[in-house]
Parts: C-alpha cells; structure tokens; sequence
C-alpha cells in the first residue's frame, strides 16, 4: 500500500492520488460503521459512496480491508517520519516514544482521549480479526516503514533484524495498548496506556515488583 | 481455536479429538505446499485428504486458514506450557528464552536449522500474508495462552497490559526473526537467530554502539 510521505514536497499529482485515496478509505471506513462492520459491504459499495469508479478503487486498493486500514497505516506512516525527523542526538527510544504519540496528539480532541470519531474507527479496526491482522502484516512486512525510519537512525540496513524487531514490537505493544482499551468497560486515558506500553517495552519489560 | 493443554492429562476423548485436529491441520499443509499457497483449496479438499466429512472440517476449524496455522499455534501453546513449568525463582526472561526455543528444539534433526518438512511449513505460513495475519492475531488475542503464562509467573491478571504485550511482543519479534532467515539467501543458523531477537527484546534494545 503506498503513502505519501512527507519528507518531500508532493506534487499537485500527488495530492489529487492522496486526496482521492483518503475519500476512499474514509467511504469504507464510513460505511463499515453504519453496518457493523464490512462484512456485507462490496467493493462497489465503497466507490459509489467515494463517488468514484470500481476501477479507481481497485487502481488505490487491493481489498475493503486495505481500504478500511489506509488511515491507521497512514498514522504509522506518519510517525515514521517523525522519527526521522527528531534530533539525531535524542536516545532512540525517546525519538520513537514521541513518533508514535505525535498522530494521537494531532488527531485527539483533548488529552483524555481520542475524538468520538477516532474512538469508532479504532472499535470498527479493532473489533475485526481480519482488519486488524492487515494492520499488523503492515507492520510485519519487510519494507516497513517504521523499520526504515530506525533503521536511518541507528545506521544499519533496514532489514537488520533490530530495525525490523523494534518496528514489529513497537506495533504489537501499541495494538496491545489500543485493544485493552477498547475492551475496558471504563477507559481511562488512551495515550498513557499506549506510553505505558511502551515503556515497558524500552525498559525490556522490567520484571513488575 | 482450542489446543491441548499438556497441563492436565487428557481423556481418550480429547486424544482422539487432538488426532483428527492433527491429521485436518496437516492435510491442509501439505495440499497448501504441493499447491503453491491456498488460494485455491477449498475446506472441502483438506476434509477430503484427511479423510473427514466437510462437517467434521467445521466443527474443527472456522476456515483453511486456521487450519493450516493450527500446528504453529500449537507451537506457541507448548511454550505457554514449557513457561508454566520452568522453576518458579528463574528471571522471566530467562524461562520466555526458554519456553519459545523448546519446540523448535523438539522438532529440528539437527542444531542449525528446522527439519525440511518444517522448513517448507514455515515457507508456506510465511509466504501468505493472510496466514501469517491469522499467527498474529493468536498471539494479539485477550485470551493469548501465552499472555496467560506470563501472567501466572508474575502474579497478575491475564489481561493485564504487562503480560498481554510481552506475549505479543515476543511473537512479534520470534516472526521477524522466522521471515527474515526464510527470506536470507544464505540463512545462518535458525535458532540463533530467534534467540538473538529475544535478547534484543530482553535487553529492551538496548541501542547498537
């Protein structure tokens, strides 16, 4: 699935593709909410609600599930990018503890937690196995970017084994984080649990006392 | 997707169930590597080479995909096994090591790699995205025997955020270091590998000078 990064300038071609692929992505997105879910929706369902051809989904999208995830992988995507751009002297794990915070903290409304919407779409991702595991093959995958990014920043080939790890595990925390969330009958506040998470992963998972 | 706990002793009952699981889950590899992938096997051809009715299929496994990981998740429930029984006073990470090396010890003929069967069942689980989603989504899941494991070691809930990221930590890196030794041209030794990964995870990645 491709992204737009925003390391360079895009073109006005760019802009229109991301503009479209986000109408996409929002039309499945929408669509699966209001129906509990995309097991009953078509393809053509989500380009007619897009305003746009069966052909021009399938141009952006494989699947309704790489469709459904676009905007959690474009997060990702972004907080690769903002791992790339900390000081290059910051500790590694301080540099990846504010890239992954940084997508929450644009798209949340209050510190508390995510906006409402937010909150739907992560119930809706988090809520299907199928959506959920596009996340993580996402995340998995050997062009990765969040492993390209660490490994930029610990100067070693981005398929080394650590920049592939750190990537694979920052995600399986961070989902871990988001779903105990989403299951609480009470939630407190979503972005320390996903700290949390992740301080516990920096630490080696010190031994609880 | 029950497994066989080998906590308690199982009935003839639960052996003969655990025998045609086996005999489904294996059938459904072997159709899948002589196949090129699953694409184009149906639940009706693994039920018909194991010798079972397409009902006994469905009482057994929701689709091919379960099918086809249920020996690799078998796997993950030895370990949450082998992490029940290592001495209570070890470090944690010390038994995780532990437990995740052992059933690859069991089934590789020789120290520096899997037998070639497992070798080709690793290639299949590896080489189709939407299996190696279905491997993720058993570590993810709230009910993760391996969360479990760790919870009982360290005195907490099972659902708690400690162990539910350590177990999907752990599987996170374990199939990093697995795909990354079947994509190498010249692939190292396998199970050095895996524990290097989960030093890395141990040590809380402790950054590469």
């Amino acid at each position: 699935m491709q992204t737009v990064s925003s390391r360079k300038k895009p073109s006005m071609r760019e802009l229109n593709q991301l503009s479209t692929r986000r109408a996409i992505a929002d039309a499945a997105i929408q669509l699966g909410m209001h129906n509990g879910g995309l097991e009953s929706i078509r393809t053509t369902d989500i380009a007619e609600a897009a305003g746009v051809s069966p052909r021009t989904f399938n141009n952006y999208f494989a699947n309704k599930y790489e469709a459904v995830t676009y905007r959690y992988v474009e997060r990702m995507q972004f907080a690769a990018d903002v791992l790339r751009d900390r000081p290059r002297d910051e500790p590694l794990w301080d540099a990846i503890r504010a890239a992954v915070r940084e997508p929450w903290l644009r798209s949340a409304e209050n510190a508390d937690g995510p906006s409402p919407a937010t909150m739907a779409e992560l119930r809706l991702l988090f809520g299907h196995g199928a959506i959920q595991s596009q996340i993580m093959r996402e995340a998995l995958a050997e062009n990765s970017e969040f492993a390209r990014a660490v490994a930029e920043r610990t100067g070693m080939e981005a398929g080394a084994l650590y920049a592939r790890s750190v990537a694979a595990a920052v995600a399986a925390v961070t989902e871990t984080a988001i779903a105990i969330f989403l299951r609480s009958e009470a939630p407190g506040p979503f972005l320390p649990l996903i700290t949390e998470a992740l301080d516990l992963l920096a630490s080696g998972f010190a031994t609880p006392s």
